[in-house]
């Protein structure tokens, strides 16, 4: 349990005592998640201070001195040197407690037309951002892992399955690109988020606005923004919305995902043998010597569970309120961060075990049966003139008189997408060009830190 | 219960008897449910039937047939006049049965180069990017009304709340606008939703594409699509994923519009007072005559949670199952149009109820106090050169004291989303693109249906 | 949508209009929904009845002419004769008109002493109730048929999968017995439902009971309560709290019987094959004619994971909320009713599946290989004085060298539970105690109908 | 990054070197969260040590010797002096390693009849039954709050709201009152689960039983169980499925308490004044001097949802899979053990705070207007031989007439739950049993531990 401060060291303090324990209740594991949050926090810091000094809310050489220390905060908390101390609560107070015991009374001047609630968004704001091109890098390579194992396994036939019983002809090829496939519309999607979330809240103070004549343009532009969320209420409306859109994003990751891992599951066992989990990734079992279990499969597999689950504490947290700041929000940060790191150790983990996977293309050639070419074959008949239907309870009965002797090279799907034509070239080149859109983010997001902290304005 | 089959009319029939008690288990409410489909269904069957017949698949008098027969099925079903048997099972068999009834043979060749798997993704596709576009049009109506609402009472006083109590200055424009910001907010996301779903699905098949040369990119053009979902895999594993995406840009909504209803129960309170909905929104008691309950606010509000739990219902249904098709994702068509539905209905009453909303201005101004304006009032002294930290301090001697007197007039928040300032010009702009956008995708829509139903090809 | 009453109707109605709109979203499906509710409404309607007239609050005459239109109703309601009309809005509306039309001026004395909100209460705790014990008897079967195939399998060897990887030896019959030991703890579950919900909220008025000589405690005993839920408060509170309690109840049958369905569809695969799932089970492909697909095993699995999501929409609306009645809650009839009608059908057709699974009990046996019983063999070992951790690499050292050979008539599980003691009987001891608890629920339901219907009191 | 183990020292290793990233990646936090199993452990090792030797399978010496130290182990775990080194895994092999370090070969037999799997559920099972015990103890000393606090204010009115709007005379001692009647039947529920959990899962092994005589009824007795959890199958299969149970009944308490905080929020704002929440449970804000947050009461109230989050983590990762063991299930155990540690946090700032909540009784006197009294009204216009439909249009009338003047003296509630009957000693009754029985559970599971660990046998 966390010392409780003597000597009304909270922002808010005017100087009462408080109980140990409600004091632990009320500052949970914040001064531990919070760190998270303090190097965006001493950007957004640097930005409001450079801000102030340009609306004449703060002498110049004060700004230059905040701007200094926030540069070094920031290396510090980056380098994991910067701790905040359970009775400071939380990453801003911590913050500006490191500021006035660095830069004096300009310390106490930084946080004129802010308050923690917009101090707190705004970071908060900048650490999803970050993390979302991070993601989205991320999920770019296990794409570009999926691309090249369809390329390397394009022609290696495996049956297709409906309803878990082999359907139709298939190959590794077309398998692994509708994991790419699927992982391309959620880059598609990150860049749509990442819109979302292109607002500037900061100027929002604790949701109505301050009567000072700040310039919200200019803090958004400082920090990387296209624009303003203009309206302070929905700035502290958005508190839940926004984190909940971007974990469900990571869900929607994972449904893909999930399928795949599921289908390794599947075709790793003995009875379906088509791919082997390389031993790295199992482990044994105490008690059964022969044993190789696919842990890490079915540890990635649970957690596209788990990541639903932090959507839906997240979700619990964002709804059922009226407007405004309430303190319910602030439980939001623990599952998102942690919902975040437990994405990025998913993502890396997966992009390892792509390239990893064995396959057995002898026992999945022979597991194409003449029954999957079945319905191909219908479709034949139906080229020489029998209609659908018709031509159905032809083959059906070829089959149950066991006559039935596909021409398995006549029947071959040449179509987009089909396993005669992956289309590979048009996924590379979508994910080529979602890889320029991370890149270009991550440049963006290094450069405005680069501005803001380490030159003069 | 829904009577069995005794002639083998499934598409898969091939003559067994069906019991009774397995088949009601295996329809459910199917045959209700895919009325909804049916008219997509019939766009999509057109689409498919014209490509077959440019690529030599089908004859051109057949594919005509077929088209003039689907247009006016499709008008049947829009006026309520086509109906789904029970033995049907699903709109698909309906519908071709209905086909054969109308052009004999050629009813019987539109299934060629395609399966059920295909069929009803292309009509849920279809489906749910016309409702997109119709909430879209809703939610840019009511985002309408709030700015309406914030214009006409842009300069009514009331108090701000943070932690449900008063905290500071704020007025009856900044909160709806808040509101109207937030639905802007999920426009701009129903078009990347859109973009999302804005890739046909026709030509998966069951799941692995067909040994046909059939024309994908034919039919996602004719379809007013702007691309094909290449992967047949993919398709499949998009069942759920998709329908997961677009309740959850519902509940984007609901997270913005449950704020608003809370608010509305609060402040319509004696207590609070702010507010008064207007008697044909309310209900009586059975048993307290004095009570005007406001029913119609409880339960849009409850609307908002309910749309929460649909999305639970469809993710459940989507996640856990290894790759391709599993008859597991027939229960997803039921939660998802519910919650169609329902969000069509909540948008139009909350439509109605905005406008309506009658403002007690001058209780709510009275509510404003003095200590409202503390925390202004320490800004103003950090002008005159205190640090913020002093000027708190100050301020909150002052309070104790009953020594604070403020000066309104010179505590305005003039910067962009403050009081004085409330920027519904760019709000205005915003909802002008959207709306715009909205309306040439209903237009597109449109032509796309006549396009290939109501002319000649 | 429904017709607008002209005349006021409603029980609250003061003669105003209403509009149309309006009226249809607060009305909702209650006019349909409800009807489920009538019977129940009826039962607590006459023992209310007959409390008012013992308490001299209603004339003896009144009282039996109310009880006997009451007895009538019920019969109607119960043959699908009662309607609701959409604008009596609900249940409860419905059923004073009815009474009023029937009895004159003392259907208009019904409701002294009570309000809809513990009328509501009351109806749904007796459905709730109700629906338990006919749940628990269907489950109580299921858990008799998986006994039965246990017993008739109890000697069919079959792998023991761990990590869905071979691993020990195993049998159809501890594989079945597995399921009916999960639905016991159900069952037992079911009776510490049925105590919580065994409390009578009929008294509790609109939440804070009347200032009346109500006797709670009569009508608690004559609807066959143990006890009154005494806080009015409370009552209002509980509700949303017992339907989430049922709904997540089925949600442990669930979690049990979905472990059962998963098992049969993946066992039923070619690739396992154990199981072979009768036709009468499956439905065939569109478009491949060689498929049998166990489409009511997914279904029947799929309804698993809905069955969650209808429990997370009662618990969105259950929860976050401030105490007593709000109108919120109008929408928890909808998801508890479907959950209820879904889990019977669900369980019926378990119960019609499990006799009819088809054992293959030959390629099972074969499947089991030698090396399911390393750990076995290593127990041997220590048997003979080895440590467990020596034994163990010295079986792999054998299984690696291929030299391993077990004596598997040495090596069976003679423990409680183990292959060779499955200790049926005493899991068909246990289920009988169930029965007789259900039984004896069922019986005390039908004589509390009895006794306040159909005999004089 | 955990350290990779260099010389193979998991219990399944057979020499072969691990990556270190997915090491890592299979550890996750097992080795932090496992410390809370550790006692556990240590316990029920005790136990499967003393039935082998009673089996004859160990050396009684050993048995002895392993006892002993498992006695020491325990006793430093609980003082936080047993760590777990990443590389190790999990608490098994750790407590292995320990045995082993302490007792030499006796160390390598412990491991004998028994998997981890078994190890890991029945290490839960004790834990789970220990918590629940204490969880209960929490939560009947908040009962008893309630009711000390219900009967301090027994007399005090205050308005009773339904809709939000004021609805009926009520009182502090009834609202009181309902949270300790939620409460009594939360309690009543724990009973139930205690007897859930009251199975012993030790010897199921893998999933499959143990070659060996062990005696699983000798375990269960030595751990306290009342009986065996039979079938092994069932006993993988319940893993998920209790700690779904369990959370999910901390849910049910939330629902109720949820409530409680909310009226607290409520109520305690300046627009209903009825409560005062003490300073000392407030914070301040960092710049709005004027504010005291009730910020103890909304983090509690937000930790009603978090809980319910957690649950629906526990529920995807119990769901959705076949039969036995799966790794999926280790991340059970972070959610569970957040969730029991926050449950009982929150419980016991609750409690603090009950008692220190302040009623500002006149307030509330006041703000019971006549129109409160309206139903009571018509309910003596009913005694007086009126019906109550027209009663109620009476008193209508004469409210919109502003004729209304009721007689305060003669509306009270006598009945059972009314104002003027709470009940309170019936509560009091109920909660003395449920205190019993906690008790019981207490000492029996310190008497477990005695007999096994601190005694010869």
């Amino acid at each position: 349990m966390p010392e409780v401060p003597k000597d009304g060291s909270q922002l808010w303090s005017k100087g009462g005592a408080l109980d140990p324990a409600i004091h632990a209740f009320t500052v949970g594991e914040d001064y531990l998640t919070d760190l998270a949050l303090v190097p965006h926090d001493c950007v957004a810091s640097a930005a409001h201070a450079r801000m102030l000094s340009r609306a004449g809310l703060l002498d110049p050489k004060d700004a230059d001195a905040l701007v200094a220390a926030l540069g070094e905060l920031r290396e510090e908390a980056l380098a994991g040197r910067f701790a905040i101390l359970p009775e400071q609560e939380d990453a801003h107070t911590a913050l500006e407690a490191a500021l006035v015991a660095r830069v004096g009374d300009a310390g106490k001047r930084i946080h004129l037309g802010r308050s923690r609630n917009d101090q707190v968004i705004t970071a908060l704001r900048l650490l999803m951002r970050e993390r979302l091109a991070d993601l989205a890098g991320r999920a770019a390579d296990l794409a570009g892992a999926f691309l090249a194992f369809a390329q390397a396994h394009a022609h290696e036939a495996m049956p297709g399955y409906t309803h878990l019983r082999p359907a139709m002809p298939s190959s590794f090829g077309q398998w692994a690109a509708a994991f790419a496939e699927g992982l391309l519309e959620g880059l598609a999607d990150a860049r749509a988020l990442d819109a979302k979330l292109d607002r500037c809240p900061l100027g929002a103070a604790a949701g109505f606005g301050v009567p000072l004549p700040i310039d919200r343009e200019l803090t958004a532009s400082l920090l990387g923004f296209s624009g303003v969320q203009r309206n302070p209420i929905d700035v502290q409306n958005s508190r839940g919305r926004h984190e909940l859109a971007l974990v469900q994003w990571i869900g929607q990751l994972a449904l893909v995902l999930e399928k795949f891992l599921w289908d390794v599951a599947l075709y790793s066992t003995p009875e379906f043998g088509y791919l082997d989990v390389p031993e790295a990734f199992t482990t044994g079992s105490s008690i059964m010597p022969q044993k190789r279990n696919p842990d890490v499969v079915e540890l990635a597999r649970a957690t596209c569970r788990s990541l639903r689950g932090a959507a839906h504490t997240v979700e619990q947290l964002a709804g059922g309120m009226p407007s405004n700041y309430h303190r319910d929000f602030q439980l939001l940060k623990k599952p998102l961060l942690g919902a975040l790191g437990d994405a990025a150790a998913w993502l890396s983990i997966l992009q390892a075990l792509v390239p990893a996977l064995q396959v057995n293309a002898e026992r999945a050639r022979e597991a194409c049966g003449d029954e999957l070419y079945a319905a191909h074959a219908a479709f034949l008949l139906v080229k020489e003139g029998w209609t659908f239907r018709d031509a159905y309870r032809e083959v059906a009965a070829e089959l149950a008189a066991k006559a039935f002797h596909p021409d398995r090279a006549a029947l071959k799907s040449t179509h987009t997408g089909g396993t005669a034509n992956l289309a590979l070239d048009a996924a590379a080149a979508e994910l080529a060009a979602h890889r320029a859109w991370i890149d270009g983010r991550k440049a963006a997001q290094a450069s405005t830190v680069h501005a803001l902290l380490e030159t003069t304005p």
